[in-house]
């Protein structure tokens, strides 16, 4: 009854990581965020839970003390859950001390830096049977849940084909100075592992195709790109596969495809129909059927599965970024609340509240007196 | 230092619009549900006020009561800011209440039921001189703080065509069936107000257009829509404008454009260039120009302004669904902690960890040895 | 058996209209153009009628002389259809005089300058009985014809709104500049009737509302714009409808919506369901129905009603576009046979197709040898 | 001075390619098809030319009469240049004839079918010193002609990355059919050559990629795919290039790819920027370039090069559809001008033309009264 005690590793200050977890847990009312170790800096740490309202007592030096004192309290107080957004090189011996004093964990992936750690971390959580979840985000769009149940469901009939293309272009200023590419930890194999394109995103669409097909993949040819002599880390790559069912498929991952953002597109084919989804444009769902038009699914609709409406809480039409619109009005309030200064733009106020009165009201008399001008208000 | 205490008037249970003030109050971390009245059976108020473990001495049986025992709170504990998702009617009198005891407001739209009572509010708040907001949602998108901006900013020159069309379905249902519109609120003056399509989404179009183009409409022209003699309340309707600097416009507006969701699309058009933007794909401001490209401008890019950036948490190229998300993931965790049933494909457990580490280790080594097939992990 | 003999009045030179109705009559191998009056210099006639291959015997110095020689002429080899793309105001009296001596006519649109002249001509037609087209291009499109066989067919149910918008940027440049817009002929009562804006485009929204939900727009009610007191020409436009069946609409013209190219969007909203189309991406034609995925039905498709079947000569997914592409192909080959400067561009080689066969082998081969790297031959 | 004397083998009937290859030939007025040998047949070869109005004296019964017969007459009367749209077996020997002959030639692609027949027609061409074209249909589009210009002209900076994506999935109903499979034409690998998907599809990416980014693929690794061990030709694939300047690539072909129509996606990134077009809607060209909004140029503009202008015939926002639009009207009339059966929706009649002359002056006469109703007369 109430909410899941949570705590974060990580995620102070602007750190966009943070905002994205608090946010998200904030959606279903099911977490409170009771403590944590948000930064390196005790005093950044403590500054920070102050601005959060959170207890300077739940906020520890580091992980070690949470784990002692958390444990110290009273089973109803303490954390259920704790969160870690940290580097990725610390995800592992934090996820270990975790499962091993009986925490359950959420991690931001990659979940470590070799194959190696994460074989250990399972064998961990063998033992600890808590919860563990690792976020590769894009699985929790009620449309991909929806590709997922179709598939399952049979919809497509037999899969005979996998496809998925990631391409982003932010690592083109870097990588084209020699500086900045011996410089950025996310080229350092010391900081980053072994991969920087690959790792960090051909794993989302080698996750995002085993999540949504059910296939698995069994192995893989793959040819990588370097772009410098002296650059050790994949920045672009095309893997093949061949997954079980025997159904080959490829992977396309980019860091140097100039221009484009995010651009994450997930097709599976199957003897009767074709899925497409893009991440960009994540409310619209294609089903292809031979000689049928073209469907396009979005959430909210009565013809979801449960699992995709699940997911969603807007109705049909409204797409998620409404909550970052409201979220914007009020964090315009709150400005002129605590009188910091701020854009009159911000948010409507009453003058606004008045006219769209005005407006109704003139709109229905200019109908009701047969289709003449009629002046709105001067406010 | 800290967040603003922050309460709600209605908006609990499953009530969408109380999620979305909810979510969108806790998105910067700037505000602290203390308390409200969220229900008129208190018993059910105060078990809502459980879910959220919000404190039961902050839950209050109506709006006298909240006022009386927050004013006799000390300053620093009070709540500074209440917002009203009551039913339209309540508005008026709950916010006149609020402003009369010195209260700031956040007040979901329509502000009042005629413009008699927005009138009274207004002088109301001459007095209180407190802040007021009304929640026109859609100002609070990134992209049309940019449009705003550019406008102001004299990027399409003299303005000289606006026009609004804001298309929905929904009615189609229930306009149709002399039971369904004999019985809902929506279709009811006495509940609803003078007018349904005009006074529910045109409102928002008359907003909007005011808002970006900062052009007051000055006198209108309407044909309303009613389809059934027995119907009083509009459905469907066009509004002919004349604006401020002799521009002119036009709103379409309908409840029985089938099929639609929320198809709210926004033009204005200048001597020099054209802008556009679409509801249902916020993301995406359309900067037309004669002779020269059309231009695609999306949030959190350098170059837009200050404004917009201020209302993007996130970097280009990620919706901003990506919150609801990785909500569901969260929502998927809680189950699984609170050992609620729940589908295995709610949340990325340590297999998928485990198999994203295999993958990115054996991309290496399938490149390294001379792009060659390697096999993937059993997991 | 063999082709109709066809005339053309005017689209000599350059002009865009005689291309299209050229290529427009030759696309089903139905017509054969033997001559007409292509321009008002004789001289400059003949010439053009040489570039076509056409016999100087056929070529004519005004539709007078046609008219006379024509008939002249032994039944079978007479001209059967005339096509009189010459200015607006020549359009009448041509088209009178073509039917009053028995021929077959394809008039450019408006038909006429006047409704009297529309009238008078309609009268004639009564004793003609030949057959008269009014090229409204639009009506063409496969998937507008779809559009109005559903609708015919009640796919659409009752039809309960319609809604055209015709925007258009083009005559920005001109209607600010109190030079140009003093001196163009299309802003000239005198050379363009009564109207600019709603006589160019409006026409075509009217007609295509007609034309795709059979109904008919009995009272309408304008606002028109002119911009400046010195312009005596409509420039934009919203005009309320009033349509057999009391279904209501709007048509939206302008021709200052700054940077848009000629976006013209057809709406017909039924009870049952809505559907959509826009003429600058002609094959996609959308069908929206309450609580169902979206559709978008594109040409040449089975499920296509035999009229629209009728108008598509291309399979699925190849947009008409590709006759022009081919025809760049054709237009380069034709420089480099005539020695005429040519970019090597312009049309793919025997390198190309040299190239390709290599791909071709080398591809199997690299699979066959168990994906392996192969050398493409060096050409 | 007048058209190329044009000649055709193949095409005939209701042959897709041959009424592709007629009207692209008409589109500019630079061809006189004059004669050819459309069928094997003789007797449905000549029945064929009469329905083109084509002499009987210049139908053939096979190549090497048309060559005979042909070089006999006067050059000026002779064929310039032939087509060949015959089945892919009969390319290469009827190329190799006539450019033995002295002939220009336009071939259907695949040019040949083995790259050794390839190498032995490039010989003959290097005597021959005639024009050869080969129909990569696509390269034609005006906007591949612009990517090409702006790459050559350095708007990308140094390629990085070329990606092209071929996806169908019209096989697939034949392919899970064990005798349809057996039995198509496409899948035998004595009539189709070696490859079904890369042969057909595959090679149209290569040829593609070759043509707009400047560079050469030097070697490839290929991934084929035959589902089913019977099946002797390939029907999906992924290809991995290295071409000259070291940059890497990729491309996917399927005929498998279930629902998709003929999805021909072609992208080229440089340091400095990154172009994407789509070939099921070919007139956008995507520019995208890091931290500045999106550009999408369309054909007709001035801003594109003088290469892509020469390839548009139509002004800004009218697609290439038109001319097919007008050409379904086209063959409206004819069936009426011949009493044929036809649908009245297939060409605007005279009272369309006379309600839109009431249209305009009706909404003017509106708009003069003051925005009021006034009704369409009746016709």
């Amino acid at each position: 009854m109430g909410k899941i005690k949570f705590g974060i590793l990580g995620g102070g200050g602007d750190s966009l990581i943070g905002i994205l977890h608090r946010v998200a847990s904030s959606m279903f009312d099911k977490y409170e965020l009771v403590g944590g170790v948000f930064n390196v800096d005790y005093q950044e740490n403590l500054k920070f839970a102050e601005q959060l309202d959170l207890s300077a007592s739940r906020v520890y030096e580091n992980l070690d003390t949470l784990i002692q004192k958390e444990l110290a309290l009273p089973e109803s107080e303490r954390m259920q859950v704790i969160s870690i957004l940290t580097p990725n090189f610390l995800h592992f011996p934090m996820a270990k001390s975790l499962l091993e004093n009986g925490f359950n964990v959420i991690c931001e992936k990659p979940m470590t830096t070799t194959f190696a750690e994460a074989e250990i971390l399972h064998q961990t959580l063998q033992k600890a049977k808590t919860v563990f979840a690792v976020t590769y985000t894009y699985t929790g769009y009620p449309m991909i849940r929806q590709m997922k149940h179709m598939i399952k469901n049979g919809d497509l009939g037999e899969i005979q084909k996998v496809d998925a293309q990631y391409y982003q272009g932010w690592i083109n200023p870097i990588i084209h100075d020699i500086e900045k590419r011996s410089s950025t930890w996310r080229l350092n194999p010391e900081k980053s592992g072994i991969s920087c394109c690959i790792g960090d995103i051909g794993t989302h669409a080698f996750d995002m195709l085993e999540y949504v097909s059910g296939l698995k993949v069994e192995s893989i040819l793959a040819d990588l790109n370097y772009l410098y002599s002296d650059n050790k880390m994949d920045i672009d790559g095309t893997v093949l596969l061949r997954c079980s069912n025997n159904v080959k498929g490829v992977i396309c991952a980019s860091q140097i495809a100039t221009g484009e953002e995010n651009s994450f597109v997930v097709k599976v084919y199957g003897k009767k129909a074709g899925l497409k989804w893009e991440q960009e444009n994540p409310n619209y769902l294609y089903l292809m059927q031979d000689g049928k038009p073209l469907q396009v699914l979005k959430p909210g609709h009565e013809y979801n599965s449960d699992l995709s409406l699940d997911g969603t809480k807007l109705p049909p039409g409204h797409p998620e970024g409404i909550f970052d619109s409201m979220g914007n009005i009020y964090k315009g309030v709150a400005k002129a609340i605590l009188k910091q200064p701020y854009n009159a733009a911000e948010f409507p106020t009453m003058i606004d509240g008045v006219r769209g009165m005005s407006f109704i009201e003139k709109a229905v008399e200019s109908h009701t007196k047969g289709n003449v001008w009629v002046d709105i208000h001067n406010y």
